[in-house]
């Protein structure tokens, strides 16, 4: 195994081998996954970050399966994150994941890796920044991070993506009826997938109706409504182009300025709560649970004594 | 304004005024919530707490609104709480809280609120436990626990709940194929609602299949399939006669303490996470988003010297 300072180096000098193991240390929170981190971060901000969410169903991942070679005929190196739920019952391994990794085996140019959102924090992983840094440091300059999506998904990973698609399809009206307002108000950019099938033309008039009805402008950026079928590979440099659009929409804005900011601070706050979590919550003992199940303590007077012996002990140490 | 003590004794006292006051001030986590905490730990427990999970567009609200009168009739108390996704952006009022309080605001017997997932840390409030105790003190017998649920809330509601119920469609039947093993194996009831639509029969045989194929045996309790339509009225008391059997499944065997450890564990967990947090986030300034920023500092090394800092803040309050 080479040192952590060596691996990093190999990522940088575009090693294929080094990128896979770079990913792995970095999302399974391994020994070093911190110093990649540090070694990494000049590079962040390189790549443009496309956020893709939306519901089971709506073809997310076939949309992304046509953009990677789209990307990679422009020369361009791609990542793909997928935030997927683990279950803390399997352990999370994803037959999906093996099935895509060996579709793309022979590029060297993608790199595909599943991040699970980590057992009861819910939500975002706090590895997808690590894993996010490898990619970037290795020069892929487009990163597709692909969520499932009932509204929260789509706010957060606004605080890790550049540019948010929300992908839906005609089949899936009644979902379209009951979206949150947070997950219409996250998107830059709605894509109607399948629009092959009856009632693409309804969903995006929908859709569209919806957004003037509701929606806040972001900025100066105009939220756009696309159809595609990445069956039939239709729309997809669309919605390619409409990206770059948002891009550079970014890039002259303050807009673009501020979700930068929202992304470092998003990134600082999940390496702090996962350090002090991971400070405390070990120290969680079975007698605790007792004292609080016997009802000889309440979980606030319990969790503040908890609390005091932690800063005890980091006072002792330090 | 009643003092903590006050309103605790009130909402003990089957106050109907004092549990929604004492539900706000728990929801928005005002000044006192953690007191009355505190004051109603001892009766956690006393009530069924029954999770119902789920995609949108399966009923799983008709389902509760049939479930509560259900209980109603046998003389239970009920409280509902639904789980949404808070909007940052709009600050989570919901629609649908304010026509189902309303629904049901001349019956002192019930209280329905809605508790938001609170920003980024994403899945279930830390609130929900504060809440399930206002309800439990004031002597609600059953507490229904809905949230959307696309595999990650399934995993999370097993923390709180005693029994948990996944509701499904014949409609959604990409969604079940696409279902994740968290939420499968979470579940203790399978109900397929609109059993009135065409599907439910091959919806109902392909989730035992499922079942049979791929989940591992709950201890002694064997998952349950069941049918049922909200809309008109059938299977509800078929759904309640097997929440009750799970219910009587629990109080015997050692997965009933395991569940009751594993919440007690949740609620802790949840305290000593929101507290930390909020001393520590709380303290991130523009400052050193610049530092970030402007490549002065990397994540690791600045999360490290703000948890230093708060740590020497902490001793010297000490």
């Amino acid at each position: 195994m080479p040192s952590t300072a060596e691996l990093a180096k190999r990522v940088r000098a575009g090693d294929q081998a080094a990128v896979g193991r770079a990913l792995s240390l970095v999302v399974n929170e391994s020994k070093g996954f911190e110093e990649l981190t540090k070694s990494f971060f000049p590079c962040a901000g390189r790549a443009h970050k496309i956020g893709l969410s939306g519901p089971p169903g709506s073809g997310k991942s076939s949309l992304v399966n046509r953009l990677v070679p789209h990307y990679r005929k422009l020369g361009e190196k791609v990542g793909v994150l997928a935030v997927d739920p683990t279950s803390p019952f399997t352990g999370g391994a994803f037959l999906g994941d093996r099935l895509r990794v060996q579709e793309h085996a022979l590029d060297q140019g993608v790199f595909f890796r599943s991040l699970g959102s980590r057992g009861m924090t819910g939500g975002l992983s706090a590895t997808i920044f690590g894993a996010i840094h490898v990619l970037e440091a290795y020069g892929c300059g487009r990163i597709l991070i692909e969520t499932v999506g009932t509204g929260q998904d789509e706010v957060e990973i606004s605080r890790v993506a550049d540019s948010v698609v929300y992908v839906t399809a005609p089949s899936l009206g009644d979902e379209i009826q009951g979206m949150k307002a947070g997950a219409m108000e996250a998107a830059d950019i709605f894509v109607v997938n399948k629009a092959d099938l009856p009632g693409a033309d309804k969903a995006v008039a929908s859709l569209k109706t919806a957004l003037d009805l509701g929606a806040k402008p972001k900025g100066d950026w105009a939220v756009r409504v696309l159809a595609a079928s990445a069956s039939l590979n239709q729309g997809i440099a669309e919605l390619a182009q409409t990206l770059e659009e948002h891009r550079a929409y970014l890039a002259s804005s303050t807009e673009g300025a501020k979700r930068k900011k929202t992304q470092l601070r998003e990134e600082l706050s999940l390496f702090i709560t996962r350090r002090l979590r991971k400070d405390t919550l070990d120290r969680i003992s079975d007698a605790d649970i007792e004292e609080l199940r016997s009802g000889r303590a309440d979980p606030v007077t319990l969790g503040e004594r908890l609390i005091a012996g932690f800063l005890k002990a980091a006072r002792s140490r330090a």
